[in-house]
């Protein structure tokens, strides 16, 4: 059966109709990204909650921060992939291949952060996003010790946290939503094409 | 052991150092509720974020919704009992007893929303606020199915996912940074005082 | 919706119908306490096991032990809190509140004992305690050794054990009869009332 | 390596110091079990506590009761199961081989109960015992409903309770401090010996 | 950081050092794939058994079945999901979007096989693979009936279980092991290139 | 009720009717253990699946190895125990009770493996086994270098990830297609037959 193309579970309005300040962001994202986001489109149902959430999302991804842009794109999969969030692995999982320029870590990331070789900073940091997704209760103060000990500082530890709090928030929003991830972000950023040399047949 | 009475990990900024809009809303928390939330005074280290928190979180709790205030903050404490996040818990566990005055029902959702009794409406709420949760991965159609068949709409799902994944947001800030209620909850909105006959020796 | 006042699921005996050494252990409840658990009303639908479970109680709760009245306590309600028991948590949490005179330690122990301010010697028994709780297939030599390097003897391990072990019954007895706790522990040992400015609006 | 023939974790009294009414009890299971119950000398360590156990267990185990006693030890091994406690299964497979006449019932009670074949009341009363053992907050007026509609009546889903509540009592006591079953029982109601033609070679 | 091109955790022989049957193998996948699968590399650590998981591998995937090969990878890469194997996910990912032509589906298994338009059959093969996988010991009689109610014949649900069990197999080789998957499956089968107006830097 | 007495959930065929090898190999079994073993008759409805099951096993279990035979047997227990696979426990425990000559090791494993006396090799694989069976997805390098610590080589470590992959196998073809043990292992390899003066009376 081929996949479906809806955006998410409900219907959505047309963007034609937004105000002037979201049609101006919609008009943005075609000239930079080719694409306007699902999870932007979704959040149109409500438009006041579109506006935080892109203040927020904004802030936490691109705003001066101790952790990298890369890194914090790293935190987004590996959240979601303990969540098992298909909308969001699909579109950190490309922005990974994209800024680190190294697809296999993307799909590492995506399947299991633990058969990365990764520096012991990017070690700690992702072993800390796993734990605070999926056992809160247990994270305490050796948690942050052994971010500390990686050179993280008290504001990259706030930092960090709110990377992996709002990825357990937009998750479970994609996840409760049903939203479809924009499917050009499945050809981005791919490795060369190999081809071998006696195509499978199709089933 | 006396308990702690720390904000949370982190030293944070002295409030009149902040600038003058987050000092206004710290001002006006003191004139209306007769303290500023712990989470405002930690979140006030990265003070665009807070501004975020806020807009989002004022949004999510105080606007137009098919759902109830006193929903809102029932889902808030239900999410935060899943996590077991104290400092949730405790600020929104005392919400729920104002909003229905009912102190055992804050209590019952603090401790295991099953055993309250709830119409079919609220317990469906509670149920899908669980499960979005604890297995966020296996959330589907049939869920917001049950919703609907308890007089959700589109946009009530919305907001109640919305609500869901924001408390899993707040209780993994709150928890990865320590953060502590500030004490006045605990002595609000209690049911009398009962005094036993033989009072308890202290041990 | 208004709460139960059930005692339990099912029918429970007039208490005038009782046995009198039943009736007089009513009776000193009510002239002591000011009102007879509704544990052991439940019980009295067995009157021989009412009077099994009195003894085991008393014996391990008041008795002499290396483990002090409120560290028993302190026990039986993070036992509680991992098995998440209404009942328990709730006439428990009390009594924390009550020995300890600290109403904090009491939320904190209900909510998540990890985020408490203990010594090495309560913490270690309330991992013990955690750990026998939800994981006891996994308990074996390593964590009895801990509890002996922060003081505990064989004795203590045996009363601390059995402790833990009593509240793994009472929490499923309580929560398989749908047990209520007498509404009077509510107001028990709370802190002093705060009340904001301005009070929040009834929903 | 030889396996250990312990009592448990800790040193135990010599039973001929004990007092008289406990140093009958023991001469009577001489007398008739041709052992002294591991648990049983375990306790001999707080000798109250040990009456109260005792007075606990025979109560539970051979009162009149709308289980028989079959159905009581079918109980206590599926709690056992769930907590892979060693010496509860031995103890406790044992009763179920003898007092059932068939070894295999036992054996799958021990490995998996949901591969017996069991009427609908056993499976039913299995089932529960499962679910309050691993998930006790989970537990609700539909689980017992279904205990009602194999024709439990609301005695019998007490003592149920209290049954699967006591095994998770002694399961956590036995496996905290390490008790060994007398290896007797390892011997008893066995099915005939069978052997092979060919007798495997010892390692 | 380079991500690892190591073939597993251990070195290998050299090829050319391989018995000629296992040789011809590995040049017989040279000309038909392009490449030696590292599993099979791995292997060649212990001849035999190269030999045994070929044959069974063989028979398993490509013999006459009622479950279409496109069926099988769709198994293979769900229970991989569920194990979280690296490996298995990459080679039978790629598998699944050669054979079924539709690159979604090969994402949305890998990722969440929930999401998915999937036709009940198909639905019902994939809930039992997770089933069989994630809790063994609860699979029973009405998990078989639901593979026969969309239509499995007892034949099928051998082969089905097989499945499931074969790849619980291999992901525990590939993860014990560390064997990484041959770079060439990711460039393979993917959607055509999108290229975003405003290419994202990289970091 | 009488325990069943069927192979598997399925009909199986004839003996009579299967390839003379086959035939061969259960005139075989007959001879040497006095049974055909119910897996071998189970997997007879798939002749060529059957070759292939006995060849993996016999290499795997027989073949020159680092771990003896007993090593292997106490592996499949311990996988088999965390699966709960009623089949391969009451297989395989017999064969560790006829191989070490220790009925109580046999049954240790089958129910908490954590109460026997190992020595530190063999802990240490068990513990493996345990890890690779429940969380293969966190199975890294330090548990590898834990086999090491303990003597075993890169080859031991092949052939022990192999033996719990192929338990983990073998556990689910048996539970999904409801495979029973021949009911003969029940009787073997059992310590002296014990009688109690006075036998437990029939329920």
């Amino acid at each position: 059966m081929p996949q479906p193309d809806h955006i998410c579970a409900y219907p959505i309005p047309d963007a034609h109709t937004l105000d002037d300040d979201l049609q101006q962001v919609f008009g943005k994202c075609i000239d930079k990204l080719g694409l306007v986001p699902n999870v932007l489109a979704t959040y149109s149902i409500r438009p006041q909650r579109l506006r935080n959430f892109m203040a927020m999302y904004n802030e936490l991804m691109f705003s001066e921060s101790g952790l990298s842009k890369l890194e914090r794109e790293m935190v987004a999969v590996v959240v979601s992939s303990a969540n098992r969030c298909y909308y969001c692995l699909v579109a950190h999982g490309q922005a990974v291949r994209a800024l680190s320029g190294d697809p296999e870590l993307g799909e590492m990331l995506v399947m299991n952060y633990r058969v990365a070789q990764l520096d012991a900073r990017q070690r700690a940091m992702l072993d800390f996003a796993w734990k605070l997704t999926t056992t809160p209760a247990e994270v305490g103060p050796a948690d942050r010790q052994r971010l500390h000990d990686v050179g993280l500082s008290a504001e990259d530890v706030f930092d960090l946290s709110e990377t992996v709090a709002f990825y357990n928030f937009s998750n479970r929003v994609a996840t409760a939503l049903d939203m479809m991830p924009n499917r050009e972000y499945h050809g981005m950023d791919r490795p060369e094409p190999f081809q071998p040399p006696v195509p499978a047949p199709k089933s």
